[in-house]
């Protein structure tokens, strides 16, 4: 391709909005354009690159068997409905009604659509496993679309579902899809950074985050200073700083030589480090307790107390049955914060938040800041484990300017779920060699996880198993963004001139830079491009009327890998400069023989990862 | 690819709603899948063939120098309202709001977006000529999605658009386009039909559709028995079948023996049929007289009959300037029909309907039935050309159960506006030759069209010329419609048995059938295969546990061009046996040479085009 032919429009300036080196990048050097808030167009140099993240995805996929197909983008609302996720989704779901007044929804993943084409044609067996997937355009309406392609409204994205007739068989193939993960973000020349992460609203548990380290990204993630350990800090375990007693009888052994609970006055007390000063105490002693709002809630609380009103209902007619709304008082040690993640997790929840202030007053009898778990029987009390170590703490009383102290679990409150709902962070000791655990920010780039049965109960999916019984099957999942890949791989390849591509997703493999493109030079910067595309190197020929500077300048920001300036002088001399992005020195190479050792060095480069 | 690790759900039963062949034969070959009316899923077989479709249009694109881009599916509206297509669209535009309320479209094709990245990067006429396109999802709200991907709600098109600084580098690329559309369409085995066509909503001339003859085709094409002149009946000419008096001298002349005008009673007379037989004359002499109404007129009324209190407005900032509404009186000749498509086009409007009764009665003084041309002065005057050939002829009087009859052109009124306007049809002579018309039904599945300077003008594209002037770039539009192109090679290349794919575009070029999958036959199946692939050749290998009329059966539906039947009696002879899925015959192949053979002979097949 000559560069006069095609359109690379390469900027100086950087737009204001850009303040990340992939977005600033991508714009400078013609890769993309802005449509609109989150709304991209990639032009020729950009899409290329994107093309070849796009076939690298499609080669690893297909290596692992997994099957092409190519469902709509705008999929009808019905299915949504079946699978529930109509309503639980939020509005980042872009809703729309046709002419006709029926429901659709621009796909944001396509879980419903997968399940629906299996569903048709499933019958036994001996179909399974069957993965299928797709690269599509996706939509996700973010309310602040940011930094370029990293986190734009419309995206590309593969997504795999995978349908197995056992545990085993969905662990062989999600394993299998971590590994072409691998070879994917390793070709791309990524360094990935995979942890356990939240599955979210996804449902299921078994998942893995494949994460890129970023300043700005979405993810906190905790990493130990001394063992491999990685999580995203919605899932993130640390080692118990306490004592857990997790029997009554321990609890009660505790608190036998704790005083009795003793009711005080605390006026002006607001906040725990008030509480603290006042009392003369250390947040560690707090039993701090939450009032939360639980929507769609799975768990069974038929024996909860406080719920025997609480009646579950199917939001469409194949989804579980689900609260649509429930309250618990919440309680952590007063040092500590809960990790809404987890809390929804441990409650089975589409979603969970604070309850509103009316909320508290009429649960707790008190307004905000005195809740407390002693004589409180309007809702659930879900504590975290932590809790069952306190002993003589302090707690709200349920009532306005007043507080307990010496409360002893199991003597004076007992919990009706205790789980890990404790959010962990920097300083926590790792949970594998109890090392000191720090923070990063990173980016999600994808995700594989085990869905389970969430959408093929749903959404009615059955076969007959070698026993000729009807079978559930289940459900994998595994997604990769592409946008966000390709914005990754800049963010890790550049420098102050510009983009550095590795050699496999670059969109030309060799820049071709004659001085001036006229008479000899001319020919030879011809010769050398016809010779380096017969044997297969992608190459972009500088053919414009510009000063060599300008030249220099927009191959360094397009980050060609390998530039090749072709100059009167070595001319002469037979030669022709070559230099590697990458690399600062340049070093004068035999014109006769440069195609071909550059066609050496082009394929070394793609074949070594 | 073994048949038992893909996704092929072939299907004996025919879908209820699948009146073609290419909708019947994509169910029953498990090409596609339904997810909603007008929407369908590509198997991994039809992706396949829907991929090399994609690739022979993407080459031909980049041969022409036209240049990948890929802008967004989902599309700002304030682009459309800039356009003024916003308004001017009707309800096959999918239109929703995201949940800050901004307003977007799922693009039906993108001028818009296109127009929108030029003009932001064109400064100089150095960066003219320039190309783009895109292949990428596009969707139109069909009212009555029908024909399986024939007619879908969601689609993929190719869609280019041009930027040039003259009408001759238009021409030029214009000219390539065709060229492209026609290698295109060659290369994927249709048979088109150029034909001239209306550019309806796009604006602008010069335009060139690419049909399939199809019984259930949205167009009517007239043909010539003698010529190749074809066109679409929305733009076809005929051979005027009159004398016509273009200059006012001669239609005077023709008046001098003319009968003075005179009022006659036609009570009960509704039809132009009735009034022939009550004044026993002909169709041919009576002049009909239409009130039409047009929406966002162009043209400009400043001086037209009873246009005095319209006012142009713009619709959009940028947009030009248009009349909202105008009515028009439309005279032609009895025994012929307007073509709405012509007379929008002739009043540069964006659409035309038959006014309501109201109207009607309002700009006539008389119900529907009366209206004529005499002294009609309330709207303006457009006549088809038939009419200046006719003389002593009937209108209506404006006045209920009136008419006139001995009226004379000139004498007894005078057109603001003459041009052809009515409807060719069958037995119609051809504007060429003389020879009969006939016609056809045809689908478009690519159009190319001269847009002019229609959206650079309302969107505001200027760049500096030689001279440093500012300039509007003229442009170009080029589509093609994939699922289309897709579904018109199973309807060209079908038998009862199933699908004939041509080899350029089979989803595999060999399917190799062992008799049983076993043993000796197994392992050269396996061996077959290995060379097959090694050499370039797709195979798909039948290794199910299934009867061989089951595998012969499903091999005739799916289409597969070359077909090799490996079995024990053979094989003990080291032959194979080799059959054309276009041909009733086989042959016995040495085992050793079949790879190489049908390398060859697939080779050839896809280069012969």
């Amino acid at each position: 391709m000559k560069f006069s032919q095609s359109f690379i429009p390469t900027l100086r300036e950087v737009p204001g909005d850009a303040v990340i080196a992939s977005h600033r990048l991508m714009f400078r050097a013609g890769l993309i354009r802005k449509l609109s808030n989150g709304l991209f167009a990639y032009l020729p140099l950009g899409l290329r690159s994107f093309r070849k993240v796009e076939n690298i995805i499609r080669e690893e996929m297909n290596a692992i068997g997994s099957l092409e197909i190519k469902p709509t983008v705008i999929v009808p609302g019905e299915l949504w409905k079946e699978s529930g996720r109509w309503d639980s989704m939020g509005e980042a779901l872009l809703r729309l009604k046709n002419r006709l007044g029926a429901d659709f929804v621009v796909s944001p993943t396509a879980e419903e659509a997968f399940t629906n084409i299996v569903r048709d044609e499933l019958n036994s067996y001996r179909q399974l496993p069957l993965s299928l997937y797709q690269i599509n355009t996706k939509y996700r309406d973010e309310v602040r679309p940011r930094y370029g392609v990293m986190r734009g409204r419309e995206f590309v994205m593969k997504d795999a579902y995978s349908f197995h007739a056992n545990d085993a068989s969905l662990d062989q193939h999600y394993q299998a899809q971590g590994r072409a993960y691998r070879n994917i973000f390793k070709r791309c020349g990524l360094t990935v950074i995979p942890v356990r992460a939240d599955s979210g609203a996804m449902g299921g548990s078994g998942s893995e985050e494949f994460m890129v380290e970023s300043d700005i990204g979405d993810n906190t993630l905790l990493f130990c200073k001394s063992c491999d350990y990685a999580a995203n800090i919605e899932k993130a375990e640390c080692k118990l700083d306490y004592s857990p007693r997790f029997t009554p009888a321990l609890a009660q052994a505790a608190a036998s030589n704790t005083p009795p609970v003793e009711k005080i006055d605390t006026p002006e007390v607001k906040t725990i480090e008030e509480l603290c000063t006042f009392l003369k105490t250390d947040a560690k002693n707090f039993i701090k307790t939450l009032i939360y709002k639980a929507v769609n809630v799975e768990l069974d609380l038929s024996t909860a107390p406080g719920c025997k009103n609480l009646v579950k209902h199917k939001n469409a007619p194949s989804a579980p049955e689900v609260y649509n709304e429930a309250f618990f008082a919440v309680l952590i040690r007063g040092d500590l914060d809960v990790n809404e993640a987890k809390l929804a997790a441990a409650l089975k929840a589409a979603e969970v938040s604070l309850a509103e202030d009316a909320d508290v007053l009429r649960i707790t009898g008190a307004p905000v800041g005195f809740a407390g778990p002693v004589g409180l029987n309007t809702v659930p009390i879900v504590m975290d484990q932590t809790v069952s170590a306190m002993n003589d703490a302090v707690t709200g009383a349920l009532e306005k300017d007043k507080h307990f102290r010496h409360v002893a679990y199991i003597r004076d409150f007992s919990a009706w779920l205790s789980a890990d709902i404790r959010t962990v962070k920097a300083g926590d000791r790792c949970p594998i060699c109890g090392g000191e655990l720090y923070e990063k920010k990173g980016n999600e780039l994808g995700h594989i996880f085990k869905l389970g049965k969430k959408y093929s109960v749903s959404m009615g999916v059955s076969y007959l198993d070698e026993n000729g019984k009807s079978n559930v099957p289940t459900m994998g999942c595994y997604g990769i963004g592409l946008d966000r890949t390709l914005a990754s791989i800049i963010e890790e390849h550049h420098d102050e001139q510009g983009i550095i591509w590795p050699v496999s997703v670059a969109p030309y493999h060799v820049i071709i830079i004659p001085v001036k493109y006229q008479g000899e030079v001319q020919a030879a910067s011809d010769k050398l491009k016809a010779e380096l595309e017969k044997s297969g190197v992608e190459v972009l020929l500088d053919d414009r009327d510009e000063r060599p500077g300008v030249k220099f300048n927009d191959a360094d920001l397009i980050g060609i890998p390998f530039r090749i300036v072709v100059g009167d002088k070595n001319l002469a001399n037979g030669m022709v400069e070559v230099k590697r992005r990458s690399e600062k020195e340049n070093r004068l190479v035999s014109f006769g023989t440069a195609a071909a050792e550059l066609t050496r060095e082009v394929n070394a480069a793609i074949n070594s990862v």
